[in-house]
């Protein structure tokens, strides 16, 4: 009888082609099933709660596997896989669970964190983690831009192909919490669910606000009317990070 | 007349050889020198307040530079050499000064800043950011550790080759100061000068008092006799940033 493991994973996005498996590109999903090959001697399918594109980071990725025996407990698993895993990829932690638990049909909801970097010069330490926005913000605009989307919507025009392959595009907005730290501006989504590229588009139309490229109303139209919204911007992935993934 | 440049420089350590020049290996100085050489179309040789090793990075190193003309404001200078600087080096300031100055001659003294991840897992984010320190740490020790680095001391039991290329090993510690937030453990140092690896062997120190392996004895010893003191230990490289030069 296999046992299903619940995975918590963090990683460095820029490192890796994304999460999901691709043809001659390096990506996280497959670093962790080489892991759990090297330690279990044959194949062992990892299944995400979701996808995170290239240079997308995560603090807390859900994850679970079925393991063909029951080989060690969870602490020896968390310290076999970190020693086989690169430093890049850490599993924090992992636990026995139903087999009714799935990572992606299970989850009741996602909080994801994009980090604005808004000052002349981008620190070093910040690149690759951050999305530099040289030109001064207009705080007073991110504050308003931020509370349009939170709430029940339809989000397709704050999706890549509009959520075409979506059975449908409205999801829920619980929060957005905004954190001002010097230079580094913090906005963080709790949300039932995201379509793709949903927050890097969000963020990319706060971005433009705070910068006086568009309004509020526009904004607000583009929620309201999802075929609408030309000079659409995707905030760069660099920015992005999978906080944790709700059950 | 040549005019004379300070600049104060950022880095990302773990992208380079260290600061300063080597064959065939691509280092911080290097590339500042190149950039200038972009923009000046003729060789300039930029001068540091110090090496950093390969590795460490530097929140504010300081340099000089002669300039044969004066061809930019402070401004554009900025702008210019960051366009052509790798983004893992940044020019955070620059401003022309008197001829007296010099960047290693004229030092008052240095703050470095050293960074111990204490915590069964290092996230990937920090990593190459800090040292990952998987055992529990003593802070109590730490505490009394740090305190027998303040103040005046023959250093020669804590810089590499017993400071044999120097002068005098006597150096100066101002202020020790020690911050822990979470699994962060920080120590920064401000002294009037250090030797080579002179901070990683202290953070050395205070790492194997903290987990039991030297006493405070042991440590209070290596700094009257400085002879004395086998098992020593270097703490990595990539815990360690030079935070700013005093003039």
């Amino acid at each position: 009888m296999s046992r299903r493991m619940k995975l918590i994973l963090a990683y460095d996005g820029r490192e890796f082609a994304g999460w999901q498996s691709q043809r001659h590109r390096e990506t996280i999903q497959d670093e962790v099933e080489r892991a759990f090959q090297k330690i279990c001697g044959q194949p062992v399918r990892v299944h995400g709660a979701g996808r995170t594109d290239a240079g997308v980071h995560a603090l807390g990725q859900c994850a679970h596997v079925d393991l063909a025996e029951e080989k060690f407990s969870c602490e020896r698993w968390l310290n076999a896989l970190n020693a086989v895993l690169p430093p890049t990829i850490r599993l924090l932690r992992c636990s026995f669970v139903p087999e009714n638990f799935h990572a992606r049909l299970s989850a009741k909801g996602k909080v994801y964190r994009y980090r604005i970097w808004s000052a002349p010069v981008l620190p070093p330490l910040e690149y690759g983690r951050a999305w530099h926005i040289a030109a001064p913000l207009n705080m007073a605009k991110v504050k308003e831009a931020v509370e349009l989307f939170v709430g029940r919507h339809d989000f397709a025009g704050f999706a890549a192909n509009r959520g075409q392959k979506e059975k449908t595009t409205v999801r829920t907005i619980n929060s957005v919490r905004l954190q001002r730290r010097d230079a580094c501006l913090t906005i963080q989504f709790d949300g039932d669910g995201f379509l793709y590229k949903m927050v890097r588009l969000m963020v990319g139309a706060i971005a433009q606000c705070a910068l006086g490229k568009v309004s509020l109303d526009e904004i607000r139209n583009r929620l309201n009317s999802p075929r609408l919204g030309d000079h659409r911007l995707v905030a760069p992935a660099e920015g992005l990070f999978l906080v944790r993934v709700r059950y």
